[in-house]
C-alpha cells in the first residue's frame, strides 16, 4: 500500500489558515489506499521570538526523512527583514538544493486581472532556485559608516545552470507549444549572462523540437504585460524569477491563485511547495485568505509524488470553482469546502 | 547672449531618425536669443564594425565639452550583446558618474495602456546610475568548461546611495503629493539592502514632511500593475530601476512615450538624455518610429539646463498632440513636425 509522509510548516501570518485548506484538500483528493502521515513543524517569527532559532540542525535532519514539504507563509513585521527569509526558508531551499522553482501562470476563467481583453495566460517560469544573487555571498566594509561599501555577489555555475536549463528544455519539449524563452540581462551582467545564453545555445541543440527566444529581463516585463501570450516555458535566474514571478500572479489571476513549487528532481532531498503570497499579516486570523494558491500548490505536490491524475483533478476543480463562483466574497474556509467537496466527487 | 552646446550621438537604428526629430522640437521651442550649437559623434555599431572602437579617449574628452548630450538608441544583433552596452552606454554614464537616472511616468491622454481603467498614473523613478551590479564587477573562471563559475557583483557605497536618495527626497519634497518609495530586495540581498535602507531612514529624518514607504522589487511589480496611483517618487538600484522602469513605460502609453535623463546634478561633466527604448532595428529606416520619447527626453534637457518654460512647453505639446491625434498612424517625421510647430506656436 503507498503512503505519503508529509511535513508541513504552516509558518507566519496567514500560512496557518491556508495550510489547513490545503490538507483538506488533500485529504479529499487522495485515493483511499494512500496512507497520508503529516508532521507539523513549528518555524517562523513565533519560535524565533520564543528561542532564537529560525531553523535548528534537528529540524532540518528530520525534514529530510519526509516525501515532501508543503508550507505556508514565512514572514513577519516583527521580525528583521531577511532574519526568517535567509535563516529559514532560504536555508530550506539551498540545504535541499531545490534548484528548480516552478511557478506556472494561468489566466482561469472569471479571475481578476488589471490586463485590458484577458490576454490567454499560459505559461511557467522555471526559476534557478540555487544560485545567483541569493547565496549569500556578499558583505559590508565599514559598515554604518560614511565609507560603507556593501556587496552582493550572483554566483553562477555550468552545473547549476546546465541542470535547470536541461529541465525547462524538458518542461517545454512535453508542452503542446513547445517554446522556451531565456531571460536574463546579458548586455549588462556579461559574464553570468554568457554562462547562461552559452548553455541555453547548446542544450537547444539536443532539442530541435522546442523553438527557443531570448529577452532581456526589462524587455520581459513589457511583454508580461502587452503580451504574455507569447510565453510558453521561461527559464531565468534566481532574481529575475523572483521578480518576474510576481509580476505573472499579479497579471494572472492575483497573487491569491499564484501556486509554487521548490524541486529537487532527482529525489535526494524532499521537495517543498509553497503559495507564492507571503504571509499577509494584515489580514491574517481573519479568514479573509485565499487558500487557492496552496491548493494549487499541493496539485503541484501531488504531481511531484506521481499523483498526476489527483493533481489534474484539483486543477481542474480550481477551474470549475472560479468560473462559477458567484460575486460575493468567500472565506478561506468555504473556499476550502468547495474545493474539497469537487475533488472528491 | 545664452547658448547650449550640444553633442548629439544618433547611434544605431531608429537613434537618427528620432534624434532628428528631437533637435527640431528644440530648435523649434528655443528663445531666439539662445544660440544652439550642436555636434554629432559618430559612435555605436556602424563605429565598431568600422575601426573596432566603440568610445575611443579622444572623444569622451571632447564630450566633457559639451553642454549636455543627446543620445538616440545603442545596439545592433550584429554586434555581440554587451559590447556597445558596456563600451559605449555605460562607459558614459559611468564616466560622467551619472548618478541619477530620471524616468518620469504618466499616462497621458489617449495613449495606450495594457491596464484596464486607465488608472492615473504619474510618477518618477530615480534610478541610481553608477553602482549596484552595473559595475562590470565580475568573472568568470574555468570559462567555457563544466566547471566555469560566472559572478557579478554589486557594488554598494554608503557615498553613491545617499547622494541618490537625498536627490530622490528633493525631488519627493517639490512635488504636490510629497511621497518617496524605497525599492530594493533587502530580505534576501542583506548587505546592499541595509546600507540602502538605513541610508534611506536616516535620510528620511530630514525631510519629515515627506510620507516613506518601502517593497521589495516583486512586490513593486505588482503595484506597477495593479495600483500604480500609488506612487509619487521612487528610488532604486541601477538594476532594480532597470527593470522597474521597462515596465513603468509599458503600463503607461508604452516604451514610444518614456523619457530619461542621465544626470550629473554637481556639473562636474555633461549630463545626457535618451529615451528609455533601444534600438529597434527592425522598423528602422522606415519612418514608424515614435519620436515622442525622445523630445520627452529634450524636455528633461531643457529643464536641466535651466530652460524649465521651454521644457513645460514640450511637455504640454505633447500632451495636447496626443489628446488631439486621430486614428491613423503617423510618420517619425509627421509626429516631430506637429510638435514643433505646437512648441513654436
Ligand atoms: C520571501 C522571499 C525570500 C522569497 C524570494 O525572494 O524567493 C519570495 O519572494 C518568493 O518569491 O518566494
Ligand atoms: C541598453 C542597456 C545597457 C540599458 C540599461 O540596462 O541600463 C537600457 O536597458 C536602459 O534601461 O537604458
Amino acid at each position: 500500500s503507498r503512503s505519503i509522509n508529509l511535513a508541513v510548516i504552516p509558518g507566519d501570518g496567514i500560512g496557518r489558515e491556508v495550510v489547513a485548506q490545503g490538507l483538506k484538500v488533500l485529504n479529499a483528493v487522495l485515493p483511499q489506499d494512500v496512507k497520508l502521515e503529516t508532521k507539523e513543524y513549528d518555524l517562523g517569527a513565533q519560535r524565533w521570538h520564543r528561542t532564537g532559532e529560525t531553523l535548528p540542525d534537528a529540524e532540518l535532519e528530520a525534514l529530510k526523512g519526509h516525501d515532501a514539504i508543503l508550507l505556508g507563509a514565512i514572514g513577519d513585521p516583527s521580525v528583521p527583514s531577511g532574519v526568517l527569509e535567509r535563516g529559514l526558508l532560504l536555508k530550506l531551499r539551498f540545504a535541499f538544493d531545490h534548484f528548480i522553482n516552478l511557478r506556472p501562470s494561468k489566466l482561469f476563467p472569471n479571475t481578476e486581472t488589471p490586463l485590458a481583453g484577458r490576454p490567454d495566460i499560459d505559461f511557467v517560469v522555471v526559476r534557478e532556485g540555487t544560485e545567483g544573487p541569493y547565496t549569500g555571498n556578499g558583505g559590508s566594509l565599514r559598515t554604518g559608516t560614511e565609507h560603507e561599501v556593501a556587496t552582493e555577489v550572483s554566483l553562477n555555475t555550468a552545473f547549476g545552470v546546465e541542470r535547470v536549463v536541461r529541465d525547462a528544455f524538458e518542461r517545454a519539449a512535453a508542452r503542446p507549444r513547445k517554446k522556451l524563452t531565456l531571460v536574463h540581462k546579458n548586455n549588462v551582467l556579461v559574464y553570468a549572462g554568457h554562462l547562461w545564453k552559452n548553455t541555453f545555445d547548446k542544450v537547444a541543440a539536443e532539442y530541435p523540437q522546442v523553438t527557443t527566444d531570448y529577452l532581456h529581463v526589462d524587455a520581459a516585463t513589457i511583454f508580461f504585460v502587452t503580451q504574455p501570450e507569447r510565453f510558453d516555458v521561461i527559464v531565468t535566474d534566481n532574481l529575475f524569477g523572483d521578480i518576474l514571478t510576481d509580476l505573472a500572479a499579479a497579471v494572472s489571476g492575483g497573487i491569491g491563485l499564484a501556486a509554487s513549487g521548490n524541486i529537487n528532481p532527482t529525489g535526494a532531498f524532499p521537495s517543498m511547495f509553497e503559495p507564492v503570497h507571503g504571509s499577509a499579516p494584515d489580514i491574517a486570523g481573519q479568514g479573509k485568505a485565499d487558500p487557492t494558491a496552496t491548493i494549487l500548490s499541493v496539485a503541484l505536490l501531488l504531481r511531484h509524488l506521481g499523483y498526476e491524475a489527483q493533481a489534474v483533478r484539483i486543477e481542474e476543480a480550481v477551474s470549475a470553482d472560479l468560473a462559477e463562483r458567484e460575486g460575493t466574497a468567500r472565506s478561506t474556509d468555504e473556499i476550502g469546502d468547495a474545493l474539497a467537496v469537487r475533488v472528491a466527487g
